[in-house]
């Protein structure tokens, strides 16, 4: 599809990045990578460049063309309204309400907690040592994924994906974060539901391509 | 407008609850305050009631008839997809991505972080004072309303408002973060857009009337 022009600003781990990546992949629209390294140099996002593009110096930024789109969630809806194709929301009101609080209960009450400047954070004004920064992460997944389950199991509008057969917003939010819940050790066990729906995902070649390993600045 | 039935479980102080509040009053629907207490009782989200409704256990949860909706920026989409009038986000896409990433910059990366659950793992997991607690709240608002003022400020998009001459999302979001932030003792000094479009919103009925003490459950 032809998609303008389109940059992504991306770190090959970043979960907001990776969102996007799979959002891009399953509208089938192409991009190119700017790679941005979150630690080398002390974080090339606090470069006065960057900082420009996105004050809040994370990634990801979405160029299209000349127009800046900061915050994942934001970006994807902006896919979904300038390329009507290959949704990633359904069309009932009540069902895409369901997608995008599914993607809210990840993007705003798991993984802001667990962003690197939160540890920073917590080391400078608590003295947080590695264990302690690793149990802070766990918690908030693990709070997090304990609610979530809940809304998915045993609802009818849950299907092979969050809500119905069709990858939304939901699981573009959802596999990053099992993908860090994982590299933070967080058992799945108690999360069924969420890592049948992550294996589903994972299957597919447009979750494969926005893989984190898939990445050009991978490490 | 006629509503069909909708019932706001809500908490006076909430910033969440009060970004719905603001949200139906803007879009001139009828709604019911349902009162949940987050302190009394140790918190009456925590009930198997209320638990039920919202897994989470946060306010808000708005009831459309037997239909539970949760998450605020989801909720208020969903206000939008059903009943069109007073639109919640701008007709034009790069607009309303930018009135949505202002939204979400407040919704995930500072109020998040600042909320009691927060707080309560901060005490226990490093038993963290008053002192500390108050400065950690201070910290992440600044942090986000630095992001923000620069976002805001001398650009085009900015209105009256966040984004263009009418309230969005984003002042949905805007007011009730000022709100905690003055509570916090944050001064606004250094963010005189936020500031001036805090107060332009401040001055409408939609807003004073969704106001944490113009609630039936004000303390």
């Amino acid at each position: 599809m032809t998609s303008g022009n389109l940059r992504l600003y991306s770190f090959w781990r970043s979960s907001a990045a990776y969102r996007v990546r799979i959002a891009l992949n399953l509208k089938q629209l192409a991009y190119e990578i700017e790679p941005v390294h979150l630690v080398k140099d002390g974080g090339q996002q606090h470069t006065a460049e960057y900082s420009e593009l996105n004050p809040q110096e994370f990634v990801p930024v979405l160029m299209h063309g000349n127009r800046i789109l900061r915050q994942s969630t934001a970006i994807m809806e902006y896919l979904d309204d300038t390329w009507p194709e290959h949704p990633l929301l359904p069309a009932v009101p009540r069902d895409a309400q369901r997608a995008r609080a599914i993607a809210q209960m990840i993007a705003c009450d798991i993984h802001p907690l667990n962003n690197l400047r939160v540890m920073k954070y917590l080391e400078s004004q608590f003295g947080a040592n590695q264990a302690q920064k690793d149990e802070w992460m766990k918690h908030w997944i693990s709070v997090g994924f304990e609610a979530l389950e809940k809304v998915l199991a045993n609802n009818p509008s849950t299907g092979s994906f969050c809500e119905g057969d069709t990858p939304t917003v939901a699981d573009c939010c959802l596999v990053p974060q099992v993908f860090n819940a994982v590299r933070f050790k967080v058992s799945m066990k108690p999360y069924p539901t969420i890592k049948r729906i992550n294996d589903e995902c994972c299957g597919m070649e447009e979750f494969k391509n926005a893989h984190p390993t898939a990445q050009p600045d991978a490490e």
